[in-house]
């Protein structure tokens, strides 16, 4: 099978533009050997792993439609292009008077597959946009079940056992319009993202840039998201912003992405050249070992641990910041102390 | 007995002079019941108490090396009048590689008292300054221990009841000569300091000034000190120093001060007014009981914590910082988030 690059339907004019430069993230078949040292410390795409070859030769809008068609799915839709995640657990309300005042960038309705395909089809521009993300579970129906059953289940089962990880979590099925960005952010978990039908393109950053990346606080809806805007970056805000080092690529059906936990991720679907279908696999990290000096993505984690119990201990999301900064303003200096 | 403040034989001429302006201290006799109001959340010079009346009615230098002279002490030395309390376990050394690179701003010898009060008579301008602290042991000899018996323990043990302290950890003896001086740093107990002989002018600062005395990083030597110089603050490096609200008093013999645990103070022999002494009582905190909103003690505890836990898990202390700096810096800034 032709793999993506070979066949690239896509020039710069499907890509949005951006004020950094980045490093293309490297592509290698599945079988060299350079794979797996790539893998946990570094992205890498992967050809011809046919991971999720039994959806690649048949899936697209009509046959998702007709197989998942009376299901209901999650599906989030925005006014306009971004689909920025929030964790409604952390946003104020009367049963939580101590999250954070918030209002939504984007709605999150649950719907059947056909109300979604039918706004699809309908979509004009000034409509929201629409973004389905599914997960996948027995629920999804008997052929997207057994296209599931037939993924190559081996070779990422390999793979998990290689690199020591965790148990697989889940299976999300993202299906989106062209056009439409999940904005920088990061998970928790290790994850093989396979392209199914049509193309994304994905920009990485590795853990050590969290200093140019900015996240929101852990007690924030928008918790391991990037306050930057990246379309927009408010360079007084967040200065460091301009010295952050990318690696970029854009994946078509059959290419499969690694994204090392902790690793920043922003994704897009290529404009003017229709929607877009991919399966995420979600892996619980392995077993830390405490070797120093510590990764990047270790120290992350220590930091979102130190806000996790400020939050608790001082049970006020206003307060964990002031404290902080009186923590570090004019104590830890750039200038190392005398 | 006259209190000090009514045979009072100092005036601002024997007071160093700095930038800040001061509160006054209140000053209440032992039997007003004010004074348990204002313990445990504020400081307050308690006359009358005859705390240490065995000790005022005969302690000087003279009694003092007749009694103790065989004993060694502890005494530090300084090429100045500050007297800058640094720990030890905390530098760098062969057996300490973790440590941070530190030269000690004053030496730490032991002495027999007989040696250091020759010092003090042969002292002349330009000589190492000298402090004596002293733990009271029953190493110090027969008639102090008898003394020290003769305190008036039924008043401080009540005191000590009401305020639900822990128990008394230790007395220290301070011998100081004239114009020395202890720069401001905070202690994790609670403290009576009980003068004895001569002068000593303090200054206190609420833990709730946290932020505008800029302690050095716990990990560091001079731990609970404030890195900003009173006599020469650095406006540059500490803008919100001169923001400062503090409180002061000069106690004499006979004067108790109480010092709330994790309040600044900055403690300073008067100048050309003779040596001093000063004996103090530390007492752990009582058991916290974590109401809301906390006090401003206890946030102090909590950032305390947090540097310990970091030093902990980074195992560098220049890592600290850094770390810090990257969880604040353009997220924790002073406008809350949109
Ligand atoms: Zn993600
Ligand atoms: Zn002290």
């Amino acid at each position: 099978m032709a793999s993506a690059s070979e066949r690239k339907p896509w020039d710069s004019s499907n890509l949005r533009k951006y004020c950094l430069n980045f490093e293309e993230i490297p592509r290698l078949p599945f079988d060299d050997p350079r794979v797996d040292e790539l893998i946990s410390s570094n992205p890498v795409i992967i050809e011809g792993s046919n991971l999720v070859k039994s959806a690649t030769d048949k899936w697209n809008l009509e046959y998702i439609e007709r197989h998942m068609g009376v299901t209901t799915n999650t599906v989030y839709l925005s006014r306009n292009h971004k689909f920025k995640y929030f964790d409604d657990k952390k946003i104020q309300s009367r049963t939580n008077p101590r999250g954070v005042e918030f209002s939504p960038p984007m709605r999150k309705v649950e719907m059947k597959v056909e109300e979604f395909m039918k706004k699809l089809r309908e979509w004009k521009r000034g409509d929201e946009r629409l973004y389905m993300q599914q997960s996948l579970t027995a629920a999804v129906g008997p052929n997207i079940v057994q296209d599931f059953v037939g993924f190559n289940w081996k070779w990422i089962n390999a793979k998990q056992k290689t690199h020591c990880w965790g148990k697989l979590t889940s299976n999300l099925l993202y299906v989106s319009m062209e056009g439409n960005v999940t904005p920088c952010h990061y998970d928790e978990q290790e994850n093989f993202f396979a392209q199914v039908y049509g193309y994304k393109r994905c920009i990485l950053f590795s853990p050590d840039q969290f200093q140019c990346m900015y996240p929101y606080p852990v007690h924030h809806p928008h918790d391991r998201q990037s306050m930057v805007d990246l379309e927009r970056p408010d360079h007084t805000r967040f200065p460091r912003f301009k010295d952050a080092k990318g690696v970029e690529a854009v994946i078509g059906p059959g290419d499969v992405l690694y994204i090392p936990i902790y690793w920043w991720h922003h994704i897009e679907s290529l404009m003017r050249l229709g929607p877009t279908i991919t399966i995420n696999f979600w892996y619980k990290a392995g077993p830390t070992t405490i070797e120093y000096p510590l990764k990047d993505h270790q120290k992350v984690s220590i930091m979102r641990n130190i806000e996790k119990m400020l939050l608790e201990v001082l049970q006020d999301p206003r307060e964990v910041g002031p404290l902080l900064r009186n923590m570090v303003l004019g104590r830890f200096d750039e200038n190392p102390l005398a």
